[in-house]
């Protein structure tokens, strides 16, 4: 496409719809995008940017100056502006914002003031809010006179004339009510209000538990500032189940169009972690060095009982993370859960222990090697359970993501209590001695 | 709650939201749902038991007769009526549907033709479609005396005489329109149809890729046979998300409210997959078993290069899949994408190579050892980079979940090569023989 046939290029590229056109900035190689853009063209609209992953926008930002991405900035709402804006770097945002006629710039500027990953800053600003006393009709007449209104809404906030959201009123119900009904006897009074401040995560558990299609953002004072539209919750809830995939594994951002360097940074952290907590299994082997030597069957033996482990171990918390993160997990249930992996890790480790003794048993033609394995192994997995369930419910007690982290303080406890508890029935059954 | 006070209970639970009256039942143990049901009577709406967790639902729908299930689903939209039916077990579903009127069972039956986690399934009978001539005004008026029709729709479909769609229309643009104009002009022709056979994770990928609030689902003729919502969307997109999470844990379902039986079959399942691949590993370790006997560090050392070289697989098999998840590693930039897992890893693998063998170098004082681990080390993150893409994306080719059975194959790849690497150069140094 990029041999320089910047006609054909556009044929071939103008019926395609915009986020089709974003990915195709995602496929190519980093070094063809520039010249992909400068093919393009208009039809490298603002929409475009919005739908592009911000890795490979930012390669396109850097291109342009502050005035050019002004202009795409205003053509769209705050919340995909914001989304622009809030990437770059602190001395280009100034001069983006410089650019801004003083309306954009208001909005935007006090968008910013929120914290990241906040409902301030997914909301938009364009909403339609009326008082309760008017009538259907009324409000149609109003919807078709204005047309700065924006288009795209799904739902009207009745306010109190202090602006303050009162009911809530879907589309549909105002289109099959006679004009002259007031709003107040159409909308519905129970509404979920997102407070300014709210996190993005808590914000799309409240959408997937009400069913929302929009819902008002109210400040401090209760009045509405602004609205959130169920699209960019998709958006969300994709990226934070992601992220628990990603923070699980330690990739960080995870995203295949991150910059090698970020990644590297991100990965090489939780590698250089993971070999401060290996370190602890080694010194636990060190300790029964001596036993080795005399059995060298036991070093053939260990990374079964670590390895099983370990996976044990990650499937309870797999489970406990993306219960925690859903909020199913609570104050209220974690004994009951407690229990019920209890059972699970129990189940598990005895059909294991099983399997691995008699194995272990007949290969080695020694029995109390059979019986040392399989006793650890049950231990080890019972470990497994508790830690699985009780690291990341720890860390999610400290404000912590349960999902960071987690995975290698329970690979950490399950290869060290796995080696401890074989390698130490082995000599405590006087099979081999320290 | 449940001292048998019924009338506290009701008045305590009436003011609540119906998912919060769901999520009131999964607190709560198993063996108290059927009392609290009792209790709270007519508050166990049909509503209710749509938002409930599928585990939760069947405890309490094992107490209800056929009759009594078919009277709560009458009330519900096509979508969540199928969802409780399909759970049920065939004879029972058969009871259900015979008790149902001849229309719901109609609907009921030809969704429940459609293979499971597909389009048909999904989506509800219930929407609007007008002919493209209609006047926007004609259109209001018949919204406004058609009772019958639903009242929770946020588009309509504009069909041509074949009852094919043509075009869709947003009801905020239908409201910001004068009645004389006809609905042809309103309406956006560029649409996302979906066929009726469709995965519901592809589904879920159009709506997020085109930020769709609902979309017009057609049957192999073309024809316009239903809608489905973006509040469904969002609880398929959080549900495989988890699933990804879970599956590349072997944890099955993953959901705290399955039955310990469901858990342990699904958990236990991947242990023993999980053993027989240790056994590759541990295998190896037999083979340097003389080498061991002759230097036990070798054994204190092993896991530190199986655990990392782990990690590292684990990160780039997390990206993998939540790529492949989201159709972002397509055919086109695999081959992109693996030249950059490659660099990462080589980076990584250096880094910590570097560490490891000076550590080992110092700790031991055997400059030799710190050698042979650290190129160990670097073979193994190489390894581990490659078979964390290589893994999901050829279960991919082969049209298995990628997240499914990945773990268990990348590690046992990287502890097999990490203690033939490290073993093999031990023995190739000179250092120990066989």
């Amino acid at each position: 496409v990029s041999d320089n046939d910047t006609t054909l290029a556009q044929e071939l590229v103008n019926p395609l719809h915009n986020a089709d056109i974003a990915d195709l900035f995602e496929l190519v190689d980093s070094d063809e995008r520039a010249p992909l853009a400068a093919a393009l063209g208009d039809l490298v609209s603002a929409d475009v940017l919005a739908e592009m992953n911000e890795h490979v926008r930012e390669d396109l930002m850097d291109a342009l100056d502050a005035s050019q991405i002004a202009d795409l900035t205003e053509q769209l709402d705050t919340d995909d502006a914001v989304a622009i804006i809030e990437d770059l770097e602190k001395g280009e945002q100034q001069a983006v914002l410089a650019e801004l006629d003083a309306e954009d710039r208001a909005a935007i500027e006090s968008a910013l003031t929120y914290d990241e990953e906040t409902a301030g800053r997914i909301m938009q600003r364009e909403f339609v809010a009326v008082p309760e006393h008017m009538m259907v009709g009324d409000l149609i007449d109003y919807l078709r006179k204005n047309d700065d209104l924006t288009t795209e809404f799904w739902e009207i906030y009745v306010v109190d004339p202090a602006f303050r959201p009162i009911g809530t009123c879907q589309l549909s119900w105002i289109l099959r009510t006679p004009r002259d009904i007031a709003i107040a006897d159409v909308m519905k009074r129970e509404q979920s209000l997102i407070p300014v401040n709210m996190d993005q995560e808590e914000v799309a558990l409240r959408f997937q538990k009400y069913n929302l299609i929009s819902a008002a953002v109210i400040n401090d004072d209760g009045r509405l500032i602004g609205m959130i539209t169920v699209d960019d919750i998709l958006h969300i809830v994709e990226d934070e189940a992601s992220e628990d995939v990603l923070l699980l594994s330690g990739a960080g951002d995870g995203d295949i169009n991150e910059p090698i360097r970020n990644s590297y940074i991100a990965r090489v952290r939780w590698l250089i972690a993971n070999l401060a907590t290996a370190l602890v299994a080694s010194f636990v082997i060190a300790i029964f060095g001596a036993a080795i030597e005399q059995m060298v069957a036991l070093a053939v033996l260990m990374p079964i009982v670590a390895s099983i482990g370990g996976n044990a171990g990650t499937q309870t918390m797999a489970v406990s993370v993306r219960a925690l993160a859903m909020n199913e997990l609570t104050r209220s249930n974690t004994r009951r859960i407690i229990g019920r992996e209890f059972r699970i890790a129990l189940l598990n480790g005895a059909t294991i222990a099983v399997l691995v003794g008699l194995g272990t048993g007949l290969v080695f033609a020694n029995p109390m090697l059979g019986g040392v394995i399989a006793v650890a192994m049950l231990i080890n997995i019972v470990i497994a359970g508790f830690a699985g369930i009780f690291v990341p419910v720890m860390l999610d007690r400290l404000d912590q993501d349960p999902a960071l982290a987690s995975s290698v303080f329970v690979t950490m406890i399950t290869d060290t209590m796995g080696f401890l508890a074989f390698l130490g029935l082995a000599v405590g059954s006087g099979m081999v001695s320290l």
